[in-house]
């Protein structure tokens, strides 16, 4: 395991084009700020972090600017950079900026404002340890197949586990995962690209509180979140 | 599809033993009541409603009868009855107390208590005409299949759907899969029992709201939720 790892970070912020309330998630705010700056500060005091890309949505890239003028230092941002349709296109633009001497390259989703620096320090020694790593938690749910509105079976649930962010990867694994498969059928995950290297990726158990928000119920599921850890 | 159906309703209210500061789950406080009189009261308040069985944890046995001694009547509450240490010997032994004369059997968790009554009515109406109809919704995160911690696969999640409750059968085909299969392997709810007997089962698409209420952080998601509708 390598000492004093130095991490390049990508925050994918360009959202997936739904947006709430006419605003991309990332610039919504969550108590006094907005939900992207509590990903950027978790980061950003981390030693392993060198530097932040925070890819945005094009019709974003204004507000981001002007919104991260000012704090471009105190977060480590190096690039702003635009995102594509697909969250992968975003990553890859990322990617493109990442210093060329990273050992890690961490992948984050900017509507998941609650994953801990814990968890991020977790991800990352398993990172530097197997090349790969990814936080989860188990399915608790019964699942069931289903096609054309009928039950075909119910699933294994044993084995399945809920793939949250950040991943984070050797540098160099990730980069030939982009290269080889970011054209390829579609992935929910940067994860996925990995797998068909057939390389190592293991699991960091994480926990309910790293959310995603994705509907308005989920804002206010943040908030409340919020609103206990401020109280204690 | 039937004339006034009659229903017959098992709760099941006997938690799984894990339980939160001391009470079983359908005992603690939610707003002004208890997490068991929501699901009480949605159903007792639809005509297609009969009576409702109500199966607890034994150690919970005589808080329970005196707590739905006073509103037995308004409840339609035909019979208290013992859980078992599995959720489906809860169900067995409800079933056990069914009238004879029973249309559909609908079995719910008591800690789902914001099945909506127009979620209710839809799952009725998808039992009568098809036999059996369990409300659902999609599977939106991605999943991974893991084994010994590294990720084996990604997994295909455009047919997966995360089941809920509550489950509408006719009466017959419930009874036969319980008469069956109750001894079987592990099942996480009822029905996977009657797909043994590879009979159709719809899907009733349904809401978040219809959370299951499972750690103290569930507790305070409910309380939001309750909060939000006495609003508005």
């Amino acid at each position: 395991m390598k000492k004093n790892p130095k991490m390049s970070v990508i925050i994918a912020a360009a959202g997936s084009g739904a947006r709430m309330g006419g605003l991309s998630k990332p610039f919504l705010m969550l108590g006094r700020r907005t939900v992207l700056s509590y990903s950027l500060e978790t980061f950003a005091s981390l030693p392993e972090t060198r530097e932040i890309i925070v890819a945005v949505n094009p019709r974003d890239m204004r507000a981001a600017e002007r919104h991260l003028a000012r704090v471009r230092g105190r977060y480590k941002i190096s690039h702003i950079v635009e995102g594509g349709k697909l969250r992968r296109e975003s990553v890859a633009n990322g990617l493109a900026k990442t210093a060329q001497d990273a050992d890690l390259i961490a992948v984050h989703d900017a509507a998941r404002p609650f994953a801990s620096k814990d968890l991020v320090r977790r991800v990352i020694a398993a990172a530097l340890k197997h090349g790969a790593a990814i936080p989860a938690v188990p399915v608790k749910d019964t699942l069931k197949r289903v096609s054309a509105g009928r039950v075909l079976e119910t699933v294994h649930r044993e084995e399945l586990w809920h793939v949250q962010t950040p991943q984070i990867f050797r540098a160099a694994l990730l980069r030939k995962a982009y290269q080889k498969y970011r054209g390829a059928t579609p992935v929910t995950d940067d994860a996925q690209l990995v797998e068909r290297l057939r390389a190592n990726i293991v699991i960091v158990e994480s926990d309910d509180g790293n959310i995603k928000l994705t509907t308005p119920a989920d804002m206010l599921h943040a908030r409340l979140i919020l609103r206990r850890r401020l109280r204690g």
